[in-house]
């Protein structure tokens, strides 16, 4: 079954109320925004390996997109972007107290399609679902506030943590719900859990690798934006982690310094970050969240035929499949 | 047993991580204000009415309250309200960015109190507030849409379903929300949902005629602040329909002329109200709601010792205890 499709008609069947318009329209143009749906996939994924079936892990894998879809809604006006996954935002389309109420809305509406899940272990789901979402705004909290730090500030465990929280919880949730919803036993959906969490950390990691040294025709985007803006990434506070005295000033200045050519900051500090094997350095922290998900995957006990789909999903989100 | 009592101890013991800081001091900050509790005093009421103890039904009143503060942050950012019980808004002592945030996550920490509500009749009770949250904010979308309008082109029933779905459901879903923590008849819960509904409105007509003629050594403010933003409010829709064209056009004058004296303008639009009786339309409007509520209360099969506390309740909103 093609759960991907099978989402994505589940979220175009939705009905909304046609009023009052200015609620529902932006998230109904939220939605049809596409994106990979993630996580809804690995859910559905996880509760058929475990043995339940599509229809039964439905609503919640719709809850978990809705409710990531949220997130992005408000992140967008919070971050001020003007731009997702190539269309205007909502806060630029209609205008922030728009982005404000019906990003409101989604989350309720999230929380409205969990409860049609019909699971005998209701209480440990929406249990798992709520201490999740209130970690993601952990996650944006602290991202925000590294926003007013310098890069050097931010140590790269307490960046770790950020984005565990911002992205890889959710993707987390995911994994653990499809267990619960297929009554897995605790040390599944554990595990299911724990694998997610480190797939999600290494994705995110590899994310910020691409900025500098992705293939731009791939990547779908130019490269050196996180360094243009001066956002802190695993590069960055990598390279300043292994750095002198001298080059972190000269670091610093490049990052901060608005005014000079972009092209030249970000030749610059692509070089040092050459110049001190960053590269090399990120490579090897993605490997070894990829080794612990490898670990933890193959502690599953299920079939290699049943659990097979798990470690495509993490494949195709990594990359690797080709 | 005093339920406001209970209910600010239970929020002051309530446990926030210390961290992020930026995340969780808005929203202690925000539930220490203080305010009258209506929702989950009427909640605890009537679901001591109905045999429940407080202890059962206290994390359902913690979850209302808790939303409930949730819709003021987020609501004072969209308002650009400075203000609030005299404190500022958390908009303008942290930021907008802030608000949002800690408004999302205050959202969710009333969904996970409620979780940890022991209620037999878990789906009803989770279905009322969280399709009780969707219609809030269907409210407070109309309200930001009449803003947008002329004061001629809201109708008097669109007015009503605005406050109806911005006020009024959330003290109804309080009380049907007791009802059914305490597993009374689905007749009896909504009853109390309707009479909740009722006093709501009541309140808020009444809410509305203080701007105009309540005492403000009382009231606590001066009066005609609504004149004096132009405001959609009951008098000022009442008007409109009872008014001929002539008065028509300098009542919308009036209420749009932002540089003549505040003063001026509110005198004479009072003037206007008192020319056409409009006082007199609000008093049986707030009179013809009261005793839909009397009527409703009544019905309730319930002996007047046990449902005595919830009348109580209801003339303390209403102020007519004294």
């Amino acid at each position: 079954m093609d759960f991907l499709k099978y989402i994505n008609q589940a979220l175009d069947s939705q009905c909304y109320p046609a009023l009052p318009q200015g609620l529902y329209e932006p998230i109904r143009y939220t939605l049809e925004g596409g994106g990979k749906r993630i996580r809804p996939v690995l859910l559905l994924t996880t509760a058929y390996a475990y043995g339940a079936t599509p229809e039964q892990a439905l609503p919640a894998a719709i809850a978990i997109e809705t409710y990531h879809n949220h997130t992005l809604l408000h992140d967008d006006l919070m971050d001020q972007a003007a731009l997702r996954r190539g269309r205007a935002t909502v806060w630029t389309k209609w205008d922030a107290n728009t982005a404000v109420l019906s990003g409101d809305t989604m989350l309720l509406r999230a929380m409205a399609t969990l409860g049609q899940c019909q699971c005998e272990r209701w209480d440990e789901l929406y249990e798992l679902f709520v201490s999740t979402f209130i970690g993601v705004c952990e996650g944006q909290q602290m991202d925000m506030n590294f926003e007013q730090m310098q890069a050097d500030e931010v140590n790269i465990s307490e960046y770790i943590e950020m984005i565990r929280l911002k992205t890889s919880i959710l993707v987390a949730c995911a994994a653990k719900a499809g267990g619960i919803i297929a009554n897995a036993e605790t040390e599944d959906c554990n595990l299911l859990y724990a694998f997610a969490e480190k797939v999600g950390l290494a994705f995110q990691l590899q994310d910020d690798m691409l900025d500098v040294w992705g293939d731009p025709a791939i990547f779908g985007k130019a490269n050196g934006g996180d360094i243009a803006c001066g956002k802190k990434t695993y590069p960055l506070l990598t390279a300043f982690s292994l750095t002198d005295s001298e080059t972190r000033k000269e670091l610093l200045k490049l990052i901060n310094d608005k005014e000079a050519s972009e092209a030249g900051r970000i030749k610059r500090v692509t070089e040092i970050y050459n110049s001190m094997q960053v590269r090399k350095a990120c490579e090897e922290a993605v490997e070894a969240y990829y080794d612990e998900a490898t670990a933890l995957y193959n502690l599953l006990p299920l079939s290699e035929e049943k659990k097979l789909p798990i470690w495509q999903w993490a494949e195709a989100l990594l990359g690797r499949q080709k």
